[in-house]
Order: C-alpha cells, then structure tokens, then sequence
C-alpha cells in the first residue's frame, strides 16, 4: 500500500488546517498499520483531580483516525466524522502524555470505519479505545 | 419523583468543581424529564469554517448527561463515563449556542445510561445524538 | 410529511422479502414520528432462563429502524445497516412481546440513523435502546 | 496469566448453559490473546440473498466476546452484556463461515470491555467489528 501522506505531511495538514489544536498533537508513525499520535497534555486537558477529561480523549481518538484515514485518501476536505463510539477504560497516569494508535479498517467509496487504543505513558494496558466512522464526500473518491 | 438537586444546585456544583469549565454552560431546566443544559458557543469551540468541533459536543453531552445523573443522586464524587456512542447528524448553525437534552433511561445501583438530543439555536432538527453510561461508585448508591 | 409506505405496506414488504422472519414481527404504527414495530416472542428467541436473548432484542431494533426508514423512502433495496450502538437496560418480562418504537432523527442522500426504545409488555422502563446508522445507495435518492 | 477456563472447558460451557445454539459455534481457540470462535453458518442464519444476518453476526461477536471473559473469570452466572456497538464493514462471502476474534481490553471488579473482529473465511479483510462491555455480578469477582 502506498501512502498518499506521510508522518511529516500530516503534520503539516495539522498545522496548517487546525492552527488551533495543532501545537497539540505530534504525528510519530504512519504506516501501512495506521497512524500513531501523541497527544501533549497541558493544564487544560485535565479534569479536577489531575485525570485528562474525556472531551480531550476524544479529540486525540478522532484526530488520530481523522489523519490514518488521510493518510491513504490525501487531504480531503469535507471529510468528518458521523459516528464515534468510545469506552473509557482507565484513569491516565497523571501528568503523562496520551498516545493513540489507529488503524484502518474499511475505506469504502464514501464510509471510512477504524479503531483507536489510546495508551497513557508509562502504563501497558489501554485507558480508552474508540471505533469512528467518517463520510468521505463522493468527489473525493473519483480517482482512488 | 424527587429530585436531589435541581437547576441551581446542578450550576453551583458546576461551578464548585469544574471550574474551568462551567462558565461554557447553563442548566436551563432539571426536572422528572431530565436536564437541559446550554453550551455558549465561544471562539474555542470551532473548528476552522466555524462549526463547533467534535469533542465540544462530545463536552457538553457528557455534562448534560452528568447532571441529569447527579439531579437523581445527588452530588456523587468518582460517578465516572464508562462508555458513549455518538452521531453526528447535522453542521450546526455559526455563531448560536448549543442545547442538549438529557434523559436518564435508566439508574440501577452501578450504572446509569440515558440518552441527549443536541440542538444548534435556530434549528429544528437535531445536530447531534448521544447515548451515555455512568459507572456509579458502590458507597455512593447505599442509601438511596 | 408524507410516508411512502404505511404499516399495511410494510408489513407486506416484510411478507414478501423477509419471509423467514416476518412471522416474529407486527407493525403496529407508522405515522411522522416514526414505527412502532411488535415481536412476537416465541421459544427461539429466549436465552436459558426465559429471557430474550441479545440478538433476538439487536433484531428487533434493526427491523423497527429498517421500517421507519422505508416508510419515508419507499421500498430501496440495498438500503443496510452500517452500524448500532445498543444498551441493554433491564431483563425483559418472561413470555412477554416486545415493542420497538423507532424514530428517524436523520434521513441523508447517503446516511439515515435514527433511534430505538424497546418495551416489554406490561413493564414501563425500556428494556433497551438502540441507534442505528443505515447507508442508502446512491440511486435510491435520487428522485427524493 | 492462568486462564480459568481452556477451549474445551468453554465447549463444554456452551453446551450445557446454552443448549439451543452451541451446535453454531466452535471454540477455536483460548489463551492469553483472548478467545477465537468459529460459527458454522446455516440457512437460519441467512437474510434473503444469501448474506450472514446483523443479528447473526452480533450473536458471534456476542458469544466471543463473553467465552473471553469466562476463560478468565470462570464459569459466572448473572454476567450479562450491557452494551454493544458493532460496525458493519463489508458483505460476507457466500456460504462461508463466520470467525469471531475477541480480546479483552479491560477486567474489572464490576465491568469488563473488549472488542471483536468477525472474519468470512477466504476474505483477508473483516467483515464486522464489536465492542462490548459486560456487567459481572459483586460476588462473582471476590476471590478474584
């Protein structure tokens, strides 16, 4: 499978597209297995008590699927997601950046459909995972 | 029905403990129904183009839901979201504010589900739909 | 708003396509608001104990979801189910039939989701709640 | 990890406590990695044309998922699923079997997660993916 963007494209669709949450994120892997995104927690990421809010998982699991998903059709615009289910598993190490692991499971003409584990540094099991789906808009597809 | 804590007890709470957040919301309504809670859309919220973002919505389903729990059981610590699955329907309006509407289908003594309506102002039919569940701490439930 | 199939059609749509199971389901309303659909439970459907399985409560969700869709569309073959989130909420009576009342909250050129509460006869809380997203095909929509 | 339960003790499981549709499925294998079960695919399982049934393929992921958790928790009455969100990726292969991968995410005191992929023999890529998350009774974790 060729890739159509690569980690260093993606990040620059990141910077360039989402100037707001860019600063966020990093892209540290895309490959034929998906993407891999860190997500750099800050102050307003945490809840009360220090544990990163959902909210800010979620962003980091569509954001990460978003780019796995770009990273094989290029930088459609218009793409967006219409489904997300997401299961909380367990409360993040404080302090600790997150990091989501997507990858691809169908690129239809006009549905994409993935999943993402999301890891806290330092811990081995899982803190949340999420499956998405995105409509991708039919001129998009034409030539793939 | 009784509730525990009704719209204004639901906003202090807001305020006491997620500070950093509650300026963003208003409980509107909390009775047998459930709660309806308003997002004030701010620069923040938006993606590039001006729609709110996904995890916004995400945000305040969460928070909505979280307070029509809470209007039943009281002021909980450690309710946590176990799991949600969310539709994204429709680009909400720019510029208004977002409304969801919360019921709890059901609060057994370790989980609670309920579902939200999310509205964009100005619209009829809704931007978004979620389903939600809490898990409930063990102590928390013994004497209701 | 004008159906293109009332509850006589649809059920003779379900007589006519779905013959193994048409026998399980009754359509008992399909008006604006959406379909109430009955399953008629019998042996097959139940799970040591008496209570109705998880997959006969999927299926039901799914045909009730399936109907209102059509009684807005008409008869589209092809039209599938791409995803459901289901929470299942309480044990249903025993020996009892079940209601699904389904509302359509999105009918798209290419994506309709809407959702489900599911009765059980002689209980007042839902036994479960379902969303479901279906993909129509292209040409399905064209004249709508 | 000590599993509780190993492929033939999960055969023999199925067979007793669920005596009207063990004759559909087959514990491939049990281990570490989680549970992999075959389901012999049969005229009842079929929509018209030929294609695997959404319910059908729920019940796979559905039992998948709860063997996983059995071979680790043992054989416990009352654990019940309370949520499930599947995807539909693609149309199975005709007249082929279905096989259900399921691994599980997260064992807790009262809640366990995981996730499936559903596999048609002879295609590489899936044809469904579950999420599940199940309900296990106080008691049924003490010694645990």
């Amino acid at each position: 499978m060729q890739l159509k963007m690569d980690a260093a494209a993606l990040q620059a669709f990141l910077a360039q597209d989402f100037g707001q949450v860019a600063a966020d994120f990093a892209v540290e892997r895309a490959d034929a297995a998906g993407v891999v995104l860190r997500m750099r927690v800050a102050e307003r990421h945490l809840r009360p008590g220090g544990t990163v809010s959902g909210p800010s998982i979620f962003a980091l699991a569509d954001v990460a699927m978003y780019l796995a998903i770009l990273s094989r059709i290029g930088p459609v615009a218009l793409t967006v997601t219409t489904n997300c289910a997401i299961d909380f598993l367990r409360k993040p190490a404080a302090g600790q950046d997150l990091r989501g692991e997507a990858r691809v499971l169908k690129l239809g003409r006009s549905l994409a459909v993935g999943d993402v584990l999301v890891f806290s540094d330092g811990m081995a099991d899982p803190v949340a995972r999420a499956s998405l789906t995105y409509s991708i808009p039919p001129s998009a597809r034409a030539g793939s």
